[in-house]
């Protein structure tokens, strides 16, 4: 059996999505949370600068979309043709859009240009947006891509809580009841929830 | 044969790597060039209010990424294993998040935080990034991912001049000649190239 470690923060974040697809996939896996200290050692050791990193005996990967994509395939979470993979891609990539659009203004120093950003997203982005991503939902039985169960979903259910910080929307549950439930679904599954149980809470 | 159309603007930025997809994949399309009036009418018809589109016997897929990875699986320019995919996948993220700190700055509408971004970015950020990136390349027999050509390639070469407008770095040829090296690889594939010489002339 290959000896597995994943290696990210002590969030959801960017890292929960690769989480959960571990453990839908019942792998064995260290689920090594990096401490700030830790991380200004390991930094230099890993692929980019970056976590999460997912390490197979010895090897490293990085990017959480791609290693979410990889562990979708290796456990029958991905399409059954090119075009079917393709309609999951584009879907979750539209999905990190409009995560995107929240890191611009999460991560914006300056405080002024920040409001004013949240404002004008707030205003002419998000609610286009959201209600694109809630018909996708609404029209995949309640999946983010395919009409079922895919690697997408999730994406999506790791990173929900995350989203709903960058968005500044804490009340996101209640505009769109499709999203609560798809994340709902993820981590009902069995061997999700398992994990889920017994893994440290974490806000976002 | 199927019908295939492919709508971006008239500029290579987020589409041109598609374009040169098409293009080495021998697939007869119309190379749609969208203008601003008929971007008004196009967008409401579009899946997510974006381009690229690209549209099979009527069906439309989006997200430049995404369709770039389909038409590289289509024409064998994926990797052989579902880890070769990562690896190509990571590196490509990679490379998008270069650009997407870019994007940070470019599209910031106060003058002088844009200015503070540069440079932070260009004292903090850039530097390591893009030394990575060319190591990556050296590593790689001057292609992006696996030593040989992939669709990560094409993914290089249609954003490159896009990269160096958004990095501010006009003089990316001379700092590092991997990056010039590499797109030359692709455009100078034989279909590729004859494409290249017969779409009309764009700066990025």
């Amino acid at each position: 059996m290959p000896k597995t470690k994943y290696y990210y923060f002590n969030l959801k974040s960017l890292g929960e999505s690769c989480r959960l697809l571990l453990a839908y996939g019942g792998e064995e896996f260290e689920d090594q949370r990096v401490s700030m200290e830790e991380w200004a050692k390991l930094k230099p050791k890993t692929l980019f600068g970056q976590i999460p990193i997912l390490e197979i005996d010895g090897k490293q990967y990085a990017q959480s979309n791609a290693i979410c994509r990889y562990l979708g395939r290796k456990h029958g979470l991905a399409g059954s043709s090119i075009e079917e993979d393709l309609i999951i891609d584009q879907n979750v990539d539209f999905l990190h859009d409009i995560r995107i659009k929240g890191v611009m203004v999460h991560y914006e120093l300056d405080e002024a240009v920040k409001a004013k950003k949240h404002e004008e997203f707030t205003k002419n982005l998000y609610p286009f947006m959201l209600k694109k991503l809630n018909e996708i939902i609404e029209q995949n039985n309640g999946h983010l891509a395919l009409g079922k169960l895919t690697w997408a979903d999730f994406v999506f259910a790791g990173m929900y809580d995350y989203l709903k910080m960058m968005l500044r929307m804490p009340d996101l549950d209640e505009k769109y009841p499709s999203f609560k439930k798809l994340k709902e679904s993820v981590v009902t599954l069995p061997k999700v929830k398992e994990f889920c149980a017994n893994e440290p809470e974490t806000d976002f």
